[in-house]
């Protein structure tokens, strides 16, 4: 049971937008286990979504659709998947009463072609969209195929894709065998050097290590596949406290880690706080340290004195 | 003609890797003129490959491979298009001594791996990688299909398109209509209400109008194709023109304008200069001006008073 990834719209065939989409849910079906061998970007176009369906329902299970979900014209995902089945549009008033809602919070009207957001093929379950207007679907059009769609911004997609797939995907048994991953994070050493150092980690099975080089930093991964969480950190802990080891003073961080956070949890930890005085980074640094939840309780403001 | 882009790696499925190389195919195909309608992205894996091959060798008239071309084990583009089209592998000395001399360059001695590089399909042309040690092919299997082949690494592959098939397209009457683009930015208006002020245009078909929702603001997309920038202006400017008076003070800028590149070109006809006070932006109102070039001329810099 493979899941494929189709990513619907023209502005991407245009190069108008990076596939990000793509890239969040491949991380996702990873962590989660679930085999993934294709991707597909598709344009708004209805003969052409069908194709793309006609090809996917073939080779995998659950087709993932992100994009063409919006109030316009050119939005068809859901028409052309409703027309691929052969299966009616019908009209969900609950959701229409949503968007009505969502429309008047913010002091503004419904407009017309915001009803055709509420259409989901006959027989498919509406997902909710906290966050916008365009609600998904989870429907299963014959037995076997799962077809989940999702907008195409991109805050809309992940926090429908947490609260609806992930938990669908775990009662159909993903989610057992995980693979669970601590990045290590290094800087003021460059990919090459570090990689040299940690070279006789790279063959390793179970867990895993790989490097990657990031914005100004270095990133090694360790990836280990497991029942729970407790055993692979039970395989992870040796390798990332060699790792350490070798690194030295170049380790600053693990996962989410930034340099920011990490200087933010050294102040906390001390009870110190911190001001800024910025040139040409122009708030910059302000704005690194302040994008940390809580850093009111440290940092204490700055002045930015930028002009010639 | 259509073209398609097929990214090779199992890196892109497992989300490893933001697929920007397709971004950067797509903008140059659409450029060029070329038609472009699908992107696949598939595996590090023999079958699955001639599988992507099967699907976009019917549909599509030139191929456009990145990825694979790397001397480890696990790429495998090269091998898999030359047995899907049961084509042999010859060695081409030249990029066995252009490899040997990019090794020593660098004081390294070449690994018998990397000699995989020199191999490709009987009868493709290599293109060289002046970058890199990773040679790409253009190649004709059959009649009417042109396959080209990249490395996945950004820099190098872009290079490479530049200086082959940028100029091989060109010989096959592309480059000359061309798709001219304008993009009009709009502020403090939903996209579905804009769109409906606008929905007479969106059946037109050259130029063509597509809107896009983006973080905070609405874009409409103009897009017209003519054989040079002048004759697309002219069928542009007037639906600009049409769109701007239609949505008043919404509209801010055009194409790479931003509200903080706007504000700044403002100040600067005016001599007016700018401070500001933050809080809970921490620096990010400061560091959006400054990210503007010459912002050193408004910009006098400002304080960021955020403590509790």
């Amino acid at each position: 049971m493979a899941a494929e990834v189709i990513c619907v719209g023209t502005e991407l065939l245009l190069g108008d937008i990076l596939n990000s989409n793509s890239q969040y849910l491949a991380k996702e079906l990873a962590a989660l286990g679930v085999p993934h061998f294709y991707q597909t970007v598709v344009g708004d176009n209805i003969d052409r979504v069908h194709q793309a369906i006609e090809i996917a329902a073939n080779r995998s299970s659950i087709l993932i659709f992100t994009g063409g979900l919006g109030p316009t014209p050119d939005d068809l995902t859901t028409e052309s998947i409703a027309s691929y089945f052969n299966t009616p549009l019908v009209e969900h008033p609950e959701v229409i009463a949503d968007i009505q809602q969502k429309f008047a919070q913010s002091g503004r009207i419904m407009t017309p072609s915001n009803r055709k957001q509420a259409l989901q093929p006959a027989g498919a379950d509406v997902l909710p969209n906290p966050t916008g207007t365009a609600p998904g679907m989870i429907w299963q059009p014959r037995a076997g195929l799962t077809i989940f769609t999702f907008p195409g911004v991109p805050r809309e997609m992940q926090r429908m894709w947490r609260d609806t797939a992930v938990p669908f995907l775990k009662t159909q048994g993903y989610g057992q065998n995980t693979i669970y991953s601590r990045s290590l994070r290094f800087f003021g050493i460059p990919e090459a050097a570090l990689a040299e150092k940690v070279n006789h980690l790279f063959n390793s099975a179970n867990p895993t290590v790989a490097p990657y080089a990031g914005k100004g930093e270095v990133r090694l991964r360790i990836s280990a596949r497991a029942a729970n969480e407790a055993e692979a950190n039970a395989l992870i802990e040796p390798i990332a406290q060699e790792i350490k080891q070798i690194a030295g003073v170049h380790y600053y961080g693990d996962d989410e880690d930034t340099l920011a956070s990490v200087v933010g949890g050294l102040l906390k930890a001390k009870g110190q706080t911190l001001s800024v005085a910025e040139s040409c980074t122009g708030g910059g640094l302000g704005q690194m340290l302040t994008d940390i939840p809580g850093s009111s309780e440290y940092f204490m403001g700055g002045v930015i004195s930028y002009a010639n």
